[in-house]
């Protein structure tokens, strides 16, 4: 984050891309991708805003859990001499020298022949050895055992008086011990740790308001198309609406990123450009949508072919620049692919192609890890299971990997829609995406398949 | 939401919990807080706002999807009768009348010999009944196959001259016909839908701006206790780190909510009665922790077994008030549990133990599932495996249903930590509870044992 403009070398497919002919394969761009993209710096965060992200240092323990002896139960604390042989028929009975709550600074010295009455979590105070719980007790009553105590407030002359005590206690009973949890200097959680709720709570536990961790990314989702009308509005002739601006934005967010939707900007070249340059100063990576094909209006492609970041004067400013390089993938959906760096930080920008389905599954193959690889989590990429396709698939082109939307469950995937990228009803209906490899080119029924569960 | 009162009977078991030695069993009380807790009311909610929402209507399709013939190319538009028989060597020549590209909405007419030059998703015009790639062209270079469009900007002449097309078209090819994807008046998607990415994009796709459903509920989460200290606070005698509020906050938004973190309050039924009274006006649900045992300092038993609202003069308010019942349940960690409903909404209010074990342990069980059941999602509870315990357990207390902490991988789970209820570092290294049933009291090493999984 900040000023400095990321390390490393820029796309190092720059030299080999001039030969437009190339075609990459799915590895290949992925690796590009993960070899040009940084986890982010750490920033030091407050302990509720760094859930979900990976603890940087190794946090030891500066204080010991729990920080004092105290007590396991609600009861009194006894010396255990005091209370050997007790029994209900001939109990001990013991003078009670006060109340010890928790949170409790200052403890009375218990002596022979005495008991303080103590609640849960309260220290144990000098001269008790353990903790006999109120239920071995008259709770002061004078009656039978007690069921628990009477609120202070209402009944101040619990704390004084008499108690009698029916069972005998070890000396440690019911006292859960000084460092008992973890002792200072230990190792609390290291380096890499994700940091969820339990993670969060042992942080607080020993002291820890703010901790140092990688920071969500910033995600700057543009899609284009002139052809895009906003959801909501009367759609007019040629037109349709603009669906990956937000199913993008929402699979950022998903992802772990913060995501920011731009919306549709139309096929101008300039206008894209301007926009991106806009954006920069808030993107840890920007994604695009569309126009990254062999058409006449794919202004992704111009725009971003060459970039150069304005300097105050108009100019282009020093050290901004950068480009992206349009790919063709042996992929489908999504063969046209771009990616580079650009600007001043050479923050990562990713091309998109803007059929919806195709958008998706490029989001999932190649976004999705960049932002995990930001955000310093392992593995970057979804994990991959073997499922029996009981209607199997009747074809799939050879040279290409493949990916149908799938619905999985219990070990069985059934394909949804067929491969048009265009089916996005399919889409929102599947929870996986079927690989067929490159070498396959149809898959007899009831075989197994590569499975990438979305879910 | 809005100001209407949650409907429904109050805590059934208020008549039988007067009989305070009555345990509940887990189940129990699960039951009777999600008898007691009701799908929040449905609201519009912008799509990105909708994001991990149950849709609660059955969204309609209002246009077809595509809304209108289109190329899935880059190519040109032309009659097939003009290409029959057509080859690289042989090639049919024909007249490019004009661009389409995506969003136009003036359509040239093709006539006999004619072709237009068209882009991926722009409208098929009248006339044409197939797209030929420019790949299958000479993209009117008057050279050999073109491997794609210059940008219009650049060379405008593309969009006139002649072209010459090395192969033949079926009529359809390369169309995506109107309503391949959806047809008007379809089901794109049903009630009970959470909404996703690639549903989002979906309701996006067919025009929806917003869609109805049941919002995020907003969880209030407060700790008490005396001896709770901020972290990053220096420790004073007798006090701990507040860790609850962190960690509860942090589980319920994992689980889905919109969480505060009100923080600690001391032990004082006062102070802890009018902060609640004062957070009711932002909370779907409240959560503390600690104050819930049998010690003579549990306010929170004390502040909530009775509770009114105060009306603006002071006095209890109409219609307020509600009450919060107290048990033992059977199970450890955890046993001392509060539920009730209060104020003028009813608001679901669960009262969890204070050891942070306890506290966490008691959030998955109960607070998790109210939380889902509000959100309306089904089913409320984790999913239980079945793994192997190597080291096996080797005693589990009678009668009561204890969940151990353990790492599970690969279907063996091993304990981590002890049973006590202060174990945070343990916790914090668990992925996993090991439920050990009430009936049980000890487990072979190498026997199969039920588990919740956390991740």
């Amino acid at each position: 984050m900040g000023d400095a403009p990321r390390t490393g070398p820029d796309p190092g497919a720059a030299e080999e891309a001039r030969d437009d002919d190339r075609v990459w394969t799915v590895t290949e761009h992925l690796q590009d991708i993960l070899r040009h993209v940084r986890p982010l710096e750490p920033i030091e965060l407050q302990l509720l805003d760094a859930q979900g992200c990976v603890l940087v240092e190794d946090v030891t323990v500066p204080t010991a859990l729990p920080p004092f002896d105290n007590s396991s139960m609600d009861g009194y604390a006894v010396r255990t001499v005091d209370v050997t042989g007790a029994s209900e028929e001939y109990p001990a009975v013991l003078t009670v020298i006060g109340d010890i709550a928790a949170g409790c600074g200052e403890l009375p010295v218990v002596g022979p022949g005495e008991a303080a009455r103590i609640m849960t979590g309260a220290p144990i105070p000098p001269g008790a050895e353990a903790v006999v719980p109120v239920e071995w007790t008259d709770g002061g009553t004078g009656g039978g055992p007690a069921a628990g105590m009477p609120a202070a407030a209402q009944a101040p002359e619990g704390s004084g008086g008499e108690v009698r005590v029916h069972r005998a206690a070890e000396a440690g009973a019911h006292i859960r011990a000084r460092g008992s949890d973890v002792t200072v200097g230990e190792l609390a959680l290291t380096a890499g740790t994700v940091l969820g709720p339990s993670q969060i709570g042992l942080l607080a536990a020993i002291g820890r308001g703010s901790v140092r961790v990688r920071p969500r990314p910033r995600v700057v989702v543009v899609s284009t198309g002139s052809e895009l009308a906003q959801p909501g509005e009367v759609l007019t002739t040629g037109r349709i609406y603009d669906s990956n601006s937000f199913a993008l934005t929402a699979a950022a967010r998903d992802a772990g990123a913060i995501a920011y939707r731009v919306g549709a900007v139309a096929d101008d070249a300039a206008t894209l450009r301007s926009t991106i340059e806009d954006q920069l100063i808030r993107a840890d990576i920007i994604v695009t949508s569309g126009g990254v094909s062999v058409g006449a209006y794919d202004v992704v492609k111009e725009a971003l072919s060459q970039f150069e970041v304005a300097g105050e004067d108009g100019s282009p400013a020093a050290g901004a620049g950068g480009r992206v390089e349009f790919r063709k993938l042996a992929m489908q959906p999504g063969k046209p692919q771009g990616f580079g760096r650009i600007g001043r930080d050479r923050t990562p920008l990713l091309a998109l192609p803007g059929n919806p389905v195709s958008s998706y599954v490029s989001f999932e193959l190649f976004v999705r890890p960049a932002i995990r690889s930001l955000m310093g989590l392992d593995p970057v990429e979804r994990e991959t299971v073997r499922a029996v396709c009981p209607q199997g698939i009747r074809s799939s082109p050879k040279g290409k990997r493949q990916f149908l939307r799938g619905r999985y469950a219990d070990g069985v995937v059934t394909p949804v829609g067929g491969a048009g990228s265009h089916l996005v009803k399919a889409l929102a209906h599947a929870n996986a995406l079927i690989i067929v490899d490159e070498e396959t080119t149809s898959v007899e029924p009831g075989a197994e398949v590569a499975v990438v569960l979305l879910d």
